[in-house]
């Protein structure tokens, strides 16, 4: 199977995942977290290999699309980094670099 | 029409009206944020006012079922407040209270 950024999939799956379909995690989580083949999980379900290759084309699609629409990826990400930066000012003891960075956190949140 | 909490309604579609259809975008925003009666929305829409009432009510379900499964509005306000903690305590030259509350916001991104 030639999906790319199988990592990138994993992440936006963790935000995602419980807006699919009961089949669509087990394939999904099948394959990318238990290293299933598609011929194994064809087999499991009792379908087509065909049938499991379309699910999961489908199911990355649609992971991709919540995320290009929602960016919750992205955005949690952008915190935490926003986060550790916060905390390099503070260990620093630049109190008022802190503040500047935390009004900037509030500021995409607020964007959202 | 008798749908409570407007107010919750119109903040969680701030984070998910993006995954509505284009229909659902345009008469929630009639409804809610330009108030204009079902029978003025059904009209410009020249369909009947029980589409547009029936529409109105999948898209609240819609929404209520997004937040309730992704938490966004919810959690977002969560570390927004958790800022404000940290502001509140740095203001208070508080420094390990402040590193402290920052830590609790990264441990609730993770869990997301």
């Amino acid at each position: 199977m030639n999906i790319e950024n199988n990592e990138r999939l994993t992440q936006i799956y963790q935000f995602y995942g419980i807006l699919l379909t009961d089949t669509q995690r087990q394939y999904f989580s099948d394959y990318y977290f238990d290293d299933f083949s598609l011929a194994e999980i064809a087999e499991n379900a009792g379908v087509s290999r065909q049938a499991v290759f379309d699910n999961l084309k489908r199911t990355a699609k649609l992971l991709e699309d919540y995320e290009a629409k929602l960016g919750l990826a992205d955005n949690f990400a952008a915190i935490d980094q926003g986060l550790d930066s916060v905390l390099a000012s503070l260990n620093e003891d630049n109190k008022e670099q802190a503040i500047l960075k935390i009004q900037q956190i509030k500021q995409l949140i607020e964007e959202n």
